[in-house]
């Protein structure tokens, strides 16, 4: 249809891409499972046990449109959050709410500003919308704040995208940077603040919400910590004037009725949620330990994975990457360089880690065997 | 957020409406639950009890993202329909994917037709890309074939929209007259089919599916006979040309794990849905005797619910829903004159339809109070 003349000019330029493709399609092509499922940063832990009770308690309410307000699990949040549930705005996902965001905002002609290597799903947003995405590098393997304020000014950007902790490279700003990246906000410009991997970071990283602060909107999940990823829970936290602006375009039904359940119960459940980032954090440690028993280098992560920098360049990664997956471990790696010296393991029980323990020494010694060629 | 600058101008000039306002918002406000849920078309007989053990089954793996491509279910859909998976898309619910559609095709200067009357959040997309909806009435209580094409070729169109059976009002045409409608779509425009309702129709409805022929693009969903509506699941049929469109800009991590494996349960149980839509047709015959055992007309019905009409005036017919309302029974009615001299009462188990019966002299009572005043 890319020649179909029905289409709209800018969908006419789009390509037909996944910006991931999933671990489910390399298991048929090849016909086989991954032994350890570690590439998509998704807690192996799991949820919180009340959740299956409420999943299932849901299902016989199945035959029901959902809530289109999403009142139950809007008003926990704002509870939790202490802020009102007009601040609260939840869809299917970060992914989905950031594809509204774009909507409300950009169109041909407006400019966004992002990192260099970061998530890919919102750039896709961007380009979907036809805005013009600047990119500016990572400073130490961190996002750069100064910077993307700068390129924000110099571009006179509607958005900058900025994660914190981050994803790839699992590395984090203190509290006090981000409180002085939002007072920096020029003019004109909404900050997006994801916040993705927030429940595994050091406290003292997320700046105190201000929902009277127009200048910034967060993003949290239910993906990570709280072990859903598959339910597909998101909620952006902000201005009652930008979260209910989402109310002018998005799909007011695109939340299933079992997912609502699913993250009042996981919500319901923070003991669950300590006990995990805890497992998180020993997992952590374990992965970090393995990679330096290889001479690899683990960066210093705040969420539920590890970055590892395997000390060459972007070929010898991909190499290493590639021996993973050859041996049943789904991985992934950063995508530009200089990040894509590194691979990223994401966290989870022992037996996902012992098999990647497992298969790094043959994929290290298959990197480094093609690499002298 | 509607004078925030930031927005795009066509965002600034949206509302921030709910297409539906959902019974829970009503429940919330009057602080008391329905007794009966029949406003909706949601099927209150419910799913396969095999899609409980498949939920539950699913939910074990929650913590994992759901497969992007919903291979599983797609393939499942491609063989029960005879075509190639790349003849099916999925999102969730028909909702989501009218709203992809529109986007794809339509911008500001590009027109859109449909009926009055007809399927509010599909014109809800139209102006959200900013689309110029034109709306042909109904004739006799059908949709209108002939008038669709014509206005099409007037005004130029780039989309119809068109539901068989239809919806608010429950009518339908023979699968002869689609076809020829089909064929007579003008160059460079697409012909939405909705058959969301296509279950719970005569043999004969549907023309068979040509998925060689561009001009069609035809909607299904298991809200309704397969009784998931809390799911949101739907899927698009056409060529793949079309479908495949889909990936230029779809959320494509937007289904939730639990939703794919909940339909392919459904789609798998053809023997419960036999079972279901003969519960259903039973269901219609019961409501229609109902009504005209107080001398109201009740419309012939394709579909999991019954179109009544009141024999008065939109008013009156508003003052019978009021009062419907008022005895807890949650039903709906069309938005549009002539059309809205009816009320719509979805199918379900005989205690909701007793609850119906038992409400509408009382309610039928107050209109007429009423409307002598």
């Amino acid at each position: 249809m890319t020649n179909d003349p029905r289409l709209t000019p800018l969908a006419a330029s789009l390509p037909a891409t996944v910006p991931f493709v999933g671990p489910e399609t390399q298991e048929r092509a090849t016909g086989t499972p991954f032994t350890a499922r570690l590439g998509a940063n998704e807690n192996g832990f799991g949820p919180s046990p009340k959740v299956f009770d409420a999943i299932a308690a849901a299902a016989n309410d199945a035959w029901k449109y959902p809530d289109p307000e999403n009142h139950d699990l809007c008003t926990a949040l704002a509870a939790h959050l202490d802020i009102t549930p007009d601040n609260v705005m939840i869809d299917a996902g970060i992914d989905t709410l950031l594809g509204v965001l774009t909507r409300l905002l950009i169109g041909p002609g407006d400019h966004v500003v992002t990192s260099a290597g970061a998530y890919p799903t919102f750039n896709y947003h961007v380009a979907g919308f036809g805005g013009t995405l600047h990119a500016v590098p990572y400073r130490d393997d961190r996002e750069d704040p100064a910077a993307l304020i700068a390129m924000a000014n110099e571009v006179s950007a509607k958005l900058i995208y900025f994660a914190n902790p981050d994803n790839p490279m699992g590395t984090h700003h203190d509290a006090a940077t981000v409180t002085g990246m939002i007072t920096s906000v020029p003019d004109g410009c909404l900050l997006i603040l994801d916040e993705a991997y927030l429940e595994t970071a050091p406290k003292g990283t997320a700046p105190p919400i201000d929902v009277t602060d127009s200048r910034v909107i967060r993003m949290r999940t239910f993906s990570k910590a709280y072990g859903l990823a598959g339910a597909r829970i998101g909620y952006a936290i902000g201005h009652a004037d930008v979260t209910q602006a989402f109310n002018k375009v998005r799909n007011h039904f695109g939340m299933s009725r079992l997912s609502q359940a699913a993250g009042r119960a996981a919500l319901a459940d923070q003991t669950y949620l300590h006990d995990v980032t805890e497992k998180i954090a020993q997992s952590r440690d374990r992965i970090s330990q393995i990679a330096k028993d290889h001479g690899l280098l683990p960066l210093p992560s705040a969420t539920n994975f590890v970055t590892i920098d395997c000390r060459q360049d972007g070929v010898f990664a991909k190499a290493v990457l590639d021996g993973l997956i050859a041996r049943g471990i789904f991985v992934r790696m950063p995508g530009v360089a200089p990040l894509n010296r590194c691979i990223r393991i994401s966290c989870g029980p022992d037996p996902q880690i012992d098999a990647f323990a497992a298969a790094l020494p043959g994929a290290l010694a298959d990197a480094q065997e093609t690499h002298r060629r």
